[in-house]
């Protein structure tokens, strides 16, 4: 149990991936949560899953964190700040000027409400697919307003930190047209890739790949829920999506002419646009940006990693993550190991001077 | 070292990652390997990597495997069928119309040459990132033609069977269009997604989760190759994105007029259509289907993940991969392990009564 900043209770409406993630987090810094939900047979899993308790009548929340899908959020926290009348309320939808709109629009006491989204999330839905560590080092964007104060919108940087998010400052619109660019269209071109399989040779989708598996794995959200964000957020997105369309008409003018002066040149320059692009993204796909990796090769004999793992234990090192990349057949698999940056340098001398082949 | 069917010797004309992964495949069978490559340099590591020996003048090459660029290919190919006119010669560059038409046009002799493309790749290239089960399991295409007799194929056909790779027969026209499908216009649609972060806002770009990171991890691929192979595939590619465009205005007029009549649905059918495409894909995403994965709990205490592995041994199972999902901070990691079907429900069995919590 950590300390925390947040006093509590806190009160979690809506027990899916987020709210659940949400509460054990907290009550993993020992913060007294209350959870609610459409579904009791959700609140009894979260429960018992250590998430928190049952609503009181006496229960007089702190913060109330709204984690329901968004086309009833802006619904959920005007009823909130009515029955709470004390309480801060946050959201964690992933389009905020609507939400907000509709919440003055509803006569919410937007003085003790201010938006916020937390990028972060799991291919699986549920309060099952829960986890406490859910947001640490994920960015969490309150979508601050004028008509809150500074000192009531404090629970909620409190909430973002306690769980070991990194608070991003932005407005509603900011926030909109960020998320249209870096989520919401990714999750479109993705689908579109994803259409154009649907009758395609069996023969030709026998040839697919690891590139095309993941330009469209998000391919595979829930259409549901997307139509919601999609139908929330549709200007920023559109606005993207018109963008992204003139690079296509472009592309696809040149391919119509490959032999034409200049068609070679401009396809090399999406191309290259694309590596630009691409190495703007912070953090390495599949590596944690927290740790530093070494590849160790591994004996492809019983035990080998095993006494890997010990010596490691015997150097006083902690491993952080391992990915062992094993050919079937092969005589040597490589063991990649993540540890903190500050013991790579010693680990990796040990582990030599231990007679190990180490590549940092 | 297993049996072969090629007797050998096998001429590798390039040695970069396909060249060398080819090479080191086949000398795990006891096939003999000559490395030929513009760069003696390269030859040299990929010697030194246990991939094959220099060429000899007394060669008599069974089989000669051209993996150089795409636009040195069909050249490559008319110079080897010229100066080995006893052997079979084909190729693995990822477009095959072109190279037939180009290897006719410059008077190669295709009663000898057979196009092929194994569907297989790592982003790391060079002979340095060989590997000789690279081809395991993945499609190897071949494109036969009415001027080659089935049995002077049949060397290319051994060669596949030799690299564990499943052989797919199509005629060339059949293969362009289907890569266009399921690898080039993937590599399009994220160079172009990529493009769009080039002259984003930090705070946007710094926003960015897990799902923009798989749709734009192709975007890193190199230019200079993909131009060559767009170039050579452009009609086919054309086509595909033509398909992609008309869905994307049809998808940009739904969110134009997000409350119009029937754009909600708009918007639903193609997330849906994208859900239907996607599962069209063989395979899971980060899954292999050969082995059968245990998740097991183990506590975060040095040496535990030891443990695991030295009991895992002890009851005689071999650990084929290993993922641990680790928490900073939790008190438990999950450790994903594979191992073949055959013995996942004996040792999942015996780990329980070891104590330890495991989900199949």
């Amino acid at each position: 149990m950590g300390e925390s900043r947040l006093t509590g209770p806190v009160r979690v409406v809506g027990v899916g991936l987020l709210g659940t993630s949400i509460a054990l987090g907290l009550r993993a810094r020992g913060v007294d949560v209350i959870l609610s939900d459409a579904s009791p047979t959700n609140v009894s899993i979260a429960i018992d899953y250590g998430a928190g308790r049952w609503a009181g009548d006496a229960d007089e929340p702190q913060l109330i964190v709204v984690c329901v899908p968004p086309d009833v959020t802006a619904d959920v926290i005007v009823r909130e700040l009515s029955a709470y009348p004390r309480a801060v309320v946050t959201d964690v939808a992933s389009v905020k000027k609507p939400v907000l709109d509709a919440v003055v629009a509803g006569g919410g006491d937007v003085t003790r409400y201010v938006g916020s989204h937390p990028l972060a999330g799991r291919e699986k839905g549920g309060p099952m697919s829960g986890r406490a560590d859910l947001f640490v080092g994920r960015p969490w964007v309150v979508a601050g307003h004028s008509g809150i104060s500074y000192q009531t919108a404090a629970a909620v940087d409190d909430l973002i930190l306690d769980l070991g998010a990194t608070l991003v400052e932005m407005t509603a619109e900011e926030h909109d047209s960020s998320v249209a660019l870096v989520s919401h269209v990714p999750q479109v071109i993705s689908t579109l890739m994803a259409r154009r399989l649907t009758d395609a040779p069996e023969s030709a989708v026998g040839l697919a790949g690891g590139g095309l598996r993941d330009v469209t794995r998000i391919a595979a959200s829930d259409p549901a829920l997307w139509v919601q964000i999609l139908g929330a957020n549709a200007a920023p997105v559109a606005s993207v999506l018109k963008d992204f369309r003139a690079d296509l008409d472009d592309f696809i003018a040149a391919l119509d002419e490959p032999a034409a002066p200049g068609s070679r040149r401009a396809i090399a320059e999406e191309l290259s646009g694309g590596n630009a692009g691409v190495a703007r993204i912070p953090g390495k796909h599949g590596q944690d940006k927290r740790y530093t990796q070494l590849v160790v090769m591994v004996d492809d004999r019983p035990g080998e990693l095993a006494r890997l793992l010990a010596e490691m234990g015997e150097e006083g090192v902690n491993l952080e993550d391992l990915r062992l990349e094993h050919s079937p057949g092969a005589q040597i698999g490589l063991a990649e190991i993540a540890v903190l940056p500050e013991v790579a340098e010693k680990l990796e001398a040990a582990l030599a001077a231990r007679g190990w082949r180490v590549a940092g």
